[in-house]
């Protein structure tokens, strides 16, 4: 596995100088966003898709509804905190709640391996069925398809979703502006360092949990408070470093992290220091940054506050002009280095 | 491979006595009937999915937004006709057809094997485009994910797909009523021959090329005209056969073909032949069934002859009240025989 080191700076944006498909294309860093810049957006330029976003937000009959997609393929398919099947409800309804949207309704497309144990998949379907429970959406629609054994790994699953954006919530990278506040709802890093334990076989004291969970309900109550969001990102592959570069390179702006401010559970940093990985660039399933204005900054995390998702969030950083879209971080004692994209995940089918 | 008359009749329709997936689970017989009834209904259950339907129907703000999503996986990526990323078009928009919705956008999740050629991927990505322009939808969201070397099968595709149902538009399983007469829109089984054609390398005279074709526009003209359609069903996995068994079942009725009606082309008929086929269970991408009261039948057939995707539509059966759901088929020499649902797809993979 490449080290973060090695990875920066290695590709440039627009162009796909790779002739394969690389597991790192997967990975949500700078060679994703080339195959998508290479690839997908020449491909199928239209408004809808070239926002962006999270989920594309489109006008149905006066009704603003939010549409979005994701795959799973994370390995192993059962992790402390969670399974491939509670994973992909979360993820695709926080994929909804980043557009401001208030999920309704997901599909489910399953691609079993032939051979998958039949117990194993009513495991996940429970777990399908109890996640969605939680953030109030139905299963709509679904799909089977069975592979070779050996041409898949256990299951594969697709969640599509489908939500409403409320009148008059506008969610999007281009509002954010210089002199926002960057907020993170929890502490990162968790999704990411459960399933490298279990894949490394490393012992903690106790598990370490991913952090896998809707913020749904968390997003509808910022938004009812009204607390006046500019942005949301979810901070999965690639982690809050990615999400932030995004946004930081969308908007042609600087975002400024204080270290200091950053929570990060001590087992989670101490998995971190054992496996050479920073928190920053770890995947989390659970945890978004929020971008607003800095006197919007105590409303909102008095809301956050009061919620399970967002007992730990924190203000960590601020928006600033600059001549080129940059991630910075300033150290305790008072230097500040670069938070660059990565040119892949550090970890491979995180989700 | 089994044949069809081993595997008629192996499988109860309710129960799963499978303890492991086994390849004819996602074939669209009996098989994936039960995988569906005994692990997904189970589970889910929930008004929207309970209705079993091509597509979910979601009232979103008085606007019926149709709702379905499709995973692919055909093998070969390319064959004559098409290709994995034209069928993954075809398929959703198609299924979005059959709720009598106009098919407005679509998401694309992909699950590419690390390894897979670049200019393959672009081959694919042109041919999605290609489609979804025919189609007049739009690609508004997607996701990439990369599996490890061996872990899939170069690339597996979902689309999910979104349109919106005409204002007094209802196509629905349950509005089959007695009397019905039975369309088809063209001649059956080339998908699946094509397909066929290729991994056996069979050599015709001319290649068997796929029906793959978005059935949308068509159906539009139908609702428009109006020709009063009481359901719709396209004929993919499982062909024919299965989408009449699965609306017979579901309306406990009595569905009876002629022999001498069925539309099916010569070389697909040498092919069955060659193969061992049935060409009533051979999969379409381009073939629907529907269901009208008699009386609409000859505007309903003017209207299929003037569009390209209709040509060669034939009216092939009628519905007939029974004791217990039937399909039948009667031959010119005035035989019957009962044309069962097969436990598994003759041909897996086939989309």
């Amino acid at each position: 596995m490449e080290t973060p080191s090695e990875l920066a700076f290695s590709c440039p944006v627009k162009k796909n100088q790779y002739d394969h498909v690389l597991l790192a294309h997967g990975g949500g860093g700078t060679l994703m966003q080339n195959l998508i810049a290479s690839v997908f957006l020449p491909a199928f330029s239209n408004p809808l898709l070239n926002q962006q976003h999270d989920a594309a937000v489109i006008d149905l009959g006066g009704t603003q509804v939010a549409f979005t997609t994701d795959s799973y393929v994370v390995q192993p398919l059962f992790f402390p905190g969670g399974d491939i099947g509670s994973l992909a409800v979360h993820g695709t309804v926080n994929d909804l709640a980043m557009s401001g949207a208030k999920p309704l309704a997901l599909s489910l497309g399953l691609i079993l391996e032939e051979g998958f144990p039949i117990a194993e998949l009513k495991r996940i379907t429970a777990s399908i069925q109890a996640a969605a429970s939680r953030c109030g959406v139905v299963i709509a629609t679904g799909d089977t398809k069975v592979v070779n054994k050996g041409k898949g790994d256990g299951v594969y699953i697709n969640t599509s979703g489908i939500g409403i954006v409320p009148e008059g919530v506008l969610i999007h990278p281009r509002q954010v502006q210089p002199g926002d506040v960057v907020l993170v709802n929890g502490d990162i890093g968790r999704h990411g360092m459960a399933i490298m334990a279990v894949r490394e076989g490393l012992e903690f004291e106790s598990a370490i949990e991913s952090d896998s969970a809707p913020v749904s309900d968390l997003v509808g109550q910022l938004l009812a408070a009204p607390v006046a969001i500019h942005c949301l990102r979810d901070c999965t592959r690639g982690g809050v470093a990615a999400s932030l570069n995004e946004i930081a390179a969308s908007r042609r702006l600087q975002i400024e992290l204080m270290e200091e401010s950053i929570p990060v559970r001590p087992d989670v940093e101490a998995a971190c220091e054992i496996l050479g990985f920073d928190p920053l660039y770890v995947a989390n399933e659970g945890r978004f940054v929020a971008f607003l204005p800095e006197k919007e900054a105590d409303k909102a995390l008095a809301i956050l506050h009061a919620h399970p998702q967002g007992q730990g969030a924190r203000v960590i950083g601020v928006v600033r002009d600059a001549s080129q879209p940059l991630v910075t971080m300033q150290s305790a004692l008072g230097s500040t280095r670069i938070l660059d994209q990565l040119s892949g995940e550090q970890l491979p089918r995180i989700c």
